[in-house]
């Protein structure tokens, strides 16, 4: 059984922006074990439209469209749908009143093109849509003498994915055969994605029946695992004992055995033990900082500290000797360990962290002019002592801050195991 | 004159990855006056990728390809071109002995299955790819009677965006109708778009030869215009024209007339009057100082700051007196006003700017218990004295502490106007 997804919106079509609904909506339909066959992005044309409509009706089994669903002349979802399903549109009258009824709480004219909203595909159901006043639409029928499950949805993904969950999931689960899908993502940080592929691969080719993803970016890996069964409790012990194995394979590397993000993992460590963190950053500016205070909760174990972009405030907030900087550079070991040292002191923090690198385009200045762009050292300071990393990162500023506050991240993390 | 592209690629139909070559593909194709009408997206299936192929070329003029053109199984882009357009596919000599050379300058040996990336479909030119091993195609074609252009390219975009610069554009610009195109940007933050569009709508409809859309997001709204005409300079003076009658009436609003991000105006600004700026972030926790410092060259004029996001580094760093945190709450106009005051003293920065909220999900401690989640104070000291901004900001954690952001970026440059 296949899906195709129509997304239907002019915006789509432009450099500026994207259909984001469907990884939301493949997610959703992997779940009932349909595999998202087409995407087709149409814009507001209904020729265009009609045309996508009548393709994927004949090539997908569940054709979902998202957008079109609205009162302006460029909405044309349900003309289109019917058109290619060769049936009529009626106007119901309940969700004339709902519409009106809408309109006149917010105290607006409910003008005449609003009722278009009201038009609904012969035998569908209407899905209410609480936060919006374009309704979805639900119909199972046959085309060609096959079943074909159609589903209208509005495009604002707050609207789109509280109505999925709330009107479409139980009727796919009424027509569609029973399915228990469970899932695990363990995240590693840092290491190659073909060393955890040489590592996992004879692992999990032995669960043929367990679906293995592995993705690679921003210096995490992520290994996806997902199977059916005919129970749930089946399936998880399936997926449960293949993570199992690959944990034990690939030990200490991962950082997330039930998906947490590495700040989280860090600040749940922190937690456990009662320790405080703070953190002094040069080149990263802020962005360590930022990472971990975006988590709920952050400010339990995370202090704060200072980003040190000038010298003066290296000096100023960290204590950093003026001649240690004169002499060795801001970027260096002495600079990174002295920063990590002058913030734990300064903060009281059972941990600090200190980053100093040179993040580019352009070089250092002084004695840093000619380090190389992407030299980076970080330091750790806790009651075992301080240690400073080197680091040699590639790439572009973004690039290399980015990977400098995971490297920061990965070492506070190894520190408390 | 109408343009589809089909991403090929099996990974791009999970939960997970989204084609994004499109955006890019879609700017390029625009600039030749081509709108892209359709995009699809398919898995590595030979039979849907050729279904998808013969559809395309049925209902547009341009097909443009992205990914599939690699040497495995699945790699089957340029199979299901040929079929669709009903031509065979060469074995290309150079390209073959082109790949052997690139294998052996590896030192790897080149397997059978690399030589399907010299397959070319008959009568395409092969478009050289510094960058990878598979090479681009372009076959300018009738399909039925009806020119076409087919272009292959490489998934990767690192791959991809180059290729077609180097290689597609002169190819189109040497079949399409010659085209001079001009763009205009105009960016303004923290205004209603409804504001933003009755405000400008009178104006920019008596342009209708200019493109003109309006994107908001993220405390944003972007102006874009675009026109062509027979010459560049014809063009440019007509959107530059429209351009500064809608920043003539939307004034000190407009941050940014060619484009600029707000922080880049704010460290220009700062660069222009030789001054320098320092923060002290409670709630936003770095973001501020790591939007500024993502900026190469920021460093001349963002000192750094501090973190204070427990109470104590608000005492330490910025001198905050904790009676006023103990009977005011962190998070209040007389926190928000000593943390710039003490900010500035200790950086020495011409310009502090603070900020202390609510961000949530849970509420704040102390006396800050009952105030709302949203609540944010933001300060700013410089030479004239030091004044505070009460701000309610609505949404979750991120939301708040972005838009908190881009309140402190707005009153800093309001500040140097």
């Amino acid at each position: 059984m296949i899906a195709e997804i129509i997304a239907a919106g002019s915006e789509m079509l432009t450099p500026h922006r994207q259909d984001t609904n469907s990884l939301y909506l493949t997610s959703e339909l992997n779940d009932f074990g349909v595999a998202v066959a087409f995407k087709t992005i149409v814009g507001d044309n209904l020729q265009h439209l009609t045309g996508a409509a009548s393709i994927a009706l004949s090539r997908a089994d569940i054709v979902v469209f998202s957008g079109g669903l609205g009162p302006t002349e460029d909405d044309l979802t349900r003309e289109a749908a019917a058109f290619a399903l060769g049936i009529p549109l009626r106007r119901d009258p309940n969700l004339l009143t709902e519409l009106a009824a809408r309109f006149a709480k917010r105290g607006i004219a409910m003008t005449s093109n609003n009722a278009k909203q009201a038009d609904v595909l012969a035998g569908a159901e209407v899905l209410p849509n609480p936060n919006g006043s374009a309704a979805g639409q639900f119909l199972h029928t046959a085309v060609g003498g096959a079943g074909r499950i159609v589903v209208l949805l509005p495009g604002p993904p707050r609207e789109l994915k509280p109505l999925f969950a709330a009107e479409v999931r139980h009727r796919l689960a009424a027509i569609l055969p029973p399915r228990s899908i469970a899932k695990r993502l363990l995240r590693m940080a840092l290491i190659p994605e073909s060393q955890v592929d040489a590592r996992t691969a004879p692992i999990y080719q032995q669960y043929p029946d367990i679906e293995t993803t592995i993705l690679a970016a921003n210096g995490e890996i992520q290994l996806h695992f997902q199977t059916a069964a005919s129970t749930l409790a089946e399936a998880q012990a399936r997926v449960d004992e293949l993570a199992e194995k690959i944990e034990l394979e690939m030990d200490e590397a991962v950082f997330s055995s039930h998906g947490e993000s590495l700040e989280e993992v860090v600040l749940l460590m922190l937690g456990l033990r009662s320790l405080t963190l703070a953190a002094a950053e040069s080149c990263t500016g802020g962005l360590l900082a930022q990472r971990l205070t975006a988590i709920p909760g952050s400010s339990r174990y995370f202090l704060g500290g200072a980003v040190v972009y000038s010298d003066a405030l290296k000096t100023a907030f960290a204590d950093v000797p003026p001649d240690v900087i004169a002499t060795s550079g801001p970027v260096s070991a002495p600079v990174a360990r002295a920063l990590a040292d002058g913030i734990r002191a300064r903060t009281g923090a059972s941990i600090a962290i200190s980053i100093t690198g040179i993040a580019g385009p352009g070089p250092g200045t002084g004695p840093d002019a000619a380090k190389p762009i992407g030299l980076v050292y970080i330091a750790l300071a806790d009651d075992l002592g301080t240690q400073v990393k080197e680091l040699h990162i590639m790439g572009d500023r973004d690039r290399i801050r980015w990977w400098a506050t995971q490297h920061a991240l990965e070492l506070i993390r190894k520190s408390l195991l």
